[in-house]
């Protein structure tokens, strides 16, 4: 299956089937007299003797979200530049989506600039394969660093999934269920249908196509972040709370996110839009661990959401919420409403 | 004095003239809610009980080309977070080429890129206020991480000229000769003719204006750094080499390296397209340390211009050279061909 971009100029293939990679790199690869493989430590190890068997001396990359922190960044950019990194070179970026980020900003910087590709290895990175977002992080705060770069390829090998841990499986399958609700209720109907017994990898090949094919129609709308691309932040508002309080994997906070969500859309829109009950036996029975809602502090959650250090009271908090399936709109809920959302929601449960 | 920028889209305005910073810095930061000054720690505490004296908390960057290492710039972006930063704001960036340098691609990647002005307080960056090149330095040679972000305008106020030592009047002027060479015959005469007894800041300032409007012309006819942008390069290929070794200012060591392209020019040409001795005694008779030409190891010279580990003795290095003044050209030079060039030129000094 392939999707090609959509923007005015500066499109890209994303090809998305199993054992895709062998038979397209070459398509790239042979553009540049300089290609430079750049693989996440920990899936370089996986697949050493298998399917990255062809690469000879990549550059490491720190596993997974260790790739994004400022040192680990300038060494890369350091041993891009003590390899005699041209200008006129391919940098094929191999990992999960911190991979792509800190890999696509490497890309958008050494030598101001140089092409790459991504080959996703998770789940998750389904999301990022879309955008030309690419950032590292600051000390006080993920993605505050970065730059739109967008890559000449992304090759999305799914035979990488099968050696993914359950958690990874997770995590990725939020932001497919998010993608499924911002479409509209056939694709969210079609795909907890499709996974109610669980998530078997080659029964979701469709949806992610049709999620990163959702992603894509969000960001052309809006490339500049305001308006629709906007309800890409489903379930993140408090996801990414949650995330960061919990330590829990990014897709499965924002799964809990997307829960919350429904339960507020539910309140906003004064009826019972979504079935809330059925979402949470779902989610349960997919191995989400939906208790963790009840343990919420909602106080300590907003702070985390409006990055409010004066513990402020009153004033509002950005919010995206659904009117139905595929109809999401931005809204902002005062912070003493918001409180009382999350407090009945916890009773609820 | 007012230059506007002729690409297709981006534009800015650089004003050139005395006093003009504290006439025109609301026009820009008036549209923001938010403004950050970043300012060289050398040049704030020159001026900050004069023309900086209306700034309230700087954030001060390390001097000159200190604010282009890693460390530093990592620094400069935590420091921009920590204050809070957000993307509807404004950096002004307040010192030479290596401020504007570093504090773009601080605007170039904080939060993926927020806007900023330059306000060059050099005599040598009136040749960075034009090309929207960004960029820091890695441990393997300068500029090499950065990217394309043009400022949304360029004050250049000429009252920060006074301060400036000897010295760095030397090296920028280095490059405003440069741009004399790469426009015309008439330019380098009448360049030659207004400094015979030496640089006044008053003098110069409309060859700083026309120099400006020289690199323009090149910037814009070539905006990707093939072709025509290369000729800026002229004295660059020597003079980069010469102050890596000599650790001499930049456009000082430029300007031995203009002198060595013009011999070069003139063995190429076969005939004295150029007066050597007349720009030999010019440049002496400014304070340009030309004897240092005497000293040069050419086999050494050549390796750090090819970035050459393996000290190969044969192959091409690319050079900029005149075939008149207002026509230069690229061309590659056998290395033993330029090892004889720059040998007969230190005989002939």
């Amino acid at each position: 299956m392939k999707i090609m971009t959509q923007y005015k100029d500066g499109n890209y293939a994303i090809e998305v089937a199993r054992g895709i990679l062998e038979d397209r790199i070459d398509d790239y690869t042979d553009k540049y007299d300089q290609v430079f493989y750049l693989a996440d430590k920990n899936v370089y190890q996986l697949h050493k003797n298998g399917k990255l068997s062809f690469i000879e001396d990549p550059i490491l990359m720190e596993q997974g979200e260790a790739s994004k922190y400022f040192d680990a960044f300038s060494n890369l950019l350091e041993t891009l530049l003590s390899s005699g990194v041209q200008r006129n070179c391919l940098l094929v970026v191999i990992g999960g989506g911190a991979a792509g980020d800190a890999g696509g900003f490497a890309a958008a910087t050494v030598l101001r600039g140089v092409d790459y590709i991504h080959v996703p290895t998770t789940l998750l990175a389904h999301d990022s394969s879309i955008g030309g977002k690419t950032a590292i992080n600051s000390r006080y705060g993920k993605n505050l660093i970065g730059a739109f770069h967008r890559p000449k390829g992304v090759i999305y090998d799914l035979d990488f999934l099968d050696t993914l841990p359950e958690s990874e499986i997770l995590s990725g399958f939020g932001e497919v269920i998010k993608h499924a609700l911002l479409k509209d209720k056939d694709a969210v109907d079609a795909l907890m249908d499709a996974t109610k017994d669980g998530i078997e990898l080659d029964v979701i090949e469709p949806f992610i196509i049709k999620g990163i094919e959702t992603k894509m129609e969000h960001v052309l709308r809006d490339e500049n972040e305001s308006g629709i691309r906007k309800h890409l932040n489903l379930g993140h508002t408090l996801g990414h709370a949650i995330e960061y309080r919990y330590r829990m994997p990014h897709g499965i906070a924002v799964t809990l996110g997307i829960y919350a969500a429904l339960y507020i859309s539910n309140e906003l829109n004064q009826e019972d839009t979504f079935d809330l009950a059925h979402f949470y036996e779902y989610f349960i029975g997919l191995g989400y661990p939906m208790e963790e809602l009840k343990a919420l502090d909602a106080s300590d959650m907003i702070s985390l959401m409006t990055k409010d250090k004066k513990n402020q009271t009153s004033g509002l908090v950005g919010y995206i919420v659904m009117e139905d399936a595929g109809r999401a709109r931005f809204t902002e809920i005062d912070r003493q409403q918001l409180t009382k959302f999350i407090n009945d929601m916890k009773e609820s449960l």
